[in-house]
């Protein structure tokens, strides 16, 4: 397996690998949600290149960069045994170097969500799956489901830029009592690991009453809510029952809806979702 | 020779081209000087594509999108003749659809000269020509020195994006009183067609200056503001001496100066500028 860290490099070994080619871009500290990402890849592609990289752009001054878990040699030794082909995983100044005067930004959807929690974070995310992208060169690249909007942006930004990829969307890999994998998790201590199942029950919750035949996406807005008040820990950052494409907030469900959440438990904010129809 | 208004239709005749791929982008109503832009591609390339484009993004609400002088069937007997292999002809809504929503944008370069000018310009270029090197994959893109804001701010895109694209800027071509060739020359009346000279003769003044050894960019830019203002129907924009990657303008001349100007001449703005060192 091919480990990189620069751009030229990455380039000439490009050229190299059989097509066609795999991305699974992440930020490292891989957990079963990424491994889901890279079989898919290896299912559908000749060759596999998976991107290592914390990108210092999506953080807000407030938010984790600094602390946002590390482990290189688990995750390369996770990426060996699942017969990756390259590892890109570059340093900062590598990907921003010091003139770097660049932006890529989809407007509109970027601003709902998690972009109104976290101002500038789509930008920081679609400016570098667009160099990402065109460093890499993949034919199809691959995205978990978990972070919803993210994929979301970046499959508008594809098709907006008229980008040569073909994006995937993955599955959400859960624990066994339905907590979403995250790298994030790690931060949860002991007392908060209980409590963070509250944003799967509050989803499923929404998926009963969906199946029960609520379409009031308010009252299923309501019910998610006094769900989660239940749990002390527990700070809402957002509930919502959005139009899938649009991200705008719905009235009456009519076809799917994406229901997706965040939430902080005690001091890590976590996020979850679901599609409804 | 292919005549194309679709981006699939142009990615699929893209896939039958021998490689390399010259790219000459353009807003039509062609002249020598792309004509000498599609000379170089073809010097340099197994196969050669032309955009006609006439991008609405990159006009501001008070510019000249609507009346920008437009030929296609001049302009597709010009390509014919120089043997071009593809036009590429989209109309705004195949590049622009209804729900498009990203764009590009190098930032503080693009603040200056014409950028200050011209508020949302750049955006409006960067954006397009992303997409159009997306479309279109070609090996080399070939500008125009006329141009040279321009010039510096795509290869800016295309180095922070990691673009797979040599970006070639080729020389400016003049009629033979020294006026740079461009389609808004068509806005020339005949009186105002000598007036127009003194952007040439204004630049020939600073490039005198500099051999006789000023070094004194305040100056130059003095003499040539003194030069411009003896036509009744010049009206400054800007006239700048600056560094050529940076843009900013300078004091005292050391490496290379990028000296240039935009005038309106009665109510035509044209720009021009040479490279002195």
């Amino acid at each position: 397996m091919n480990i990189i860290e620069t751009i030229p490099q990455m380039q000439e070994v490009r050229k190299t690998l059989p097509e066609p080619v795999g991305f699974v871009p992440t930020m490292g500290y891989l957990h079963e949600g990424h491994i889901s990402l890279v079989r898919k890849a290896k299912e559908e592609n000749a060759s596999v290149i998976v991107s290592i990289f914390v990108n210092p752009t999506q953080f807000g001054h407030n938010e984790d960069f600094e602390k946002y878990p590390r482990d290189m040699e688990g995750d390369i030794e996770l990426l060996e045994e699942e017969g990756v082909d390259a590892v890109f995983a570059p340093e900062a100044d590598e990907i921003y170097p010091k003139d770097f005067s660049s932006r890529v930004e989809v407007i509109g959807i970027t601003q709902k969500l998690e972009g109104n929690c976290r101002p500038g974070h789509f930008r920081g995310v679609t400016t570098v799956v667009n160099k990402l992208f065109n460093i890499v060169g993949p034919d199809r690249a691959y995205f978990g489901q978990k972070d919803a909007q993210q994929a979301i942006v970046i499959n508008k930004m594809v098709k907006d830029l008229n980008m040569n990829v073909d994006v995937v969307t993955c599955p959400t890999i859960r624990e066994e009592d339905g907590l979403a994998m995250s790298s994030r998790n790690v931060y949860l201590k002991p007392e908060d690991r209980q409590s963070a199942t509250v944003l799967y029950r509050s989803l499923m919750l929404a998926n009963d009453l969906y199946e029960q035949g609520e379409r009031n996406a308010e009252t299923i807005r309501e019910e998610m809510v006094r769900l989660i008040k239940t749990e002390e820990l527990a700070r809402i950052d957002y509930v919502s029952v959005a139009d899938p494409l649009t991200l705008d907030e719905l009235n009456e469900i009519q076809g799917k809806a994406l229901v997706s959440l965040a939430v902080k438990i005690y001091k890590t904010r976590l996020i979850d979702n679901v599609i409804l129809g």
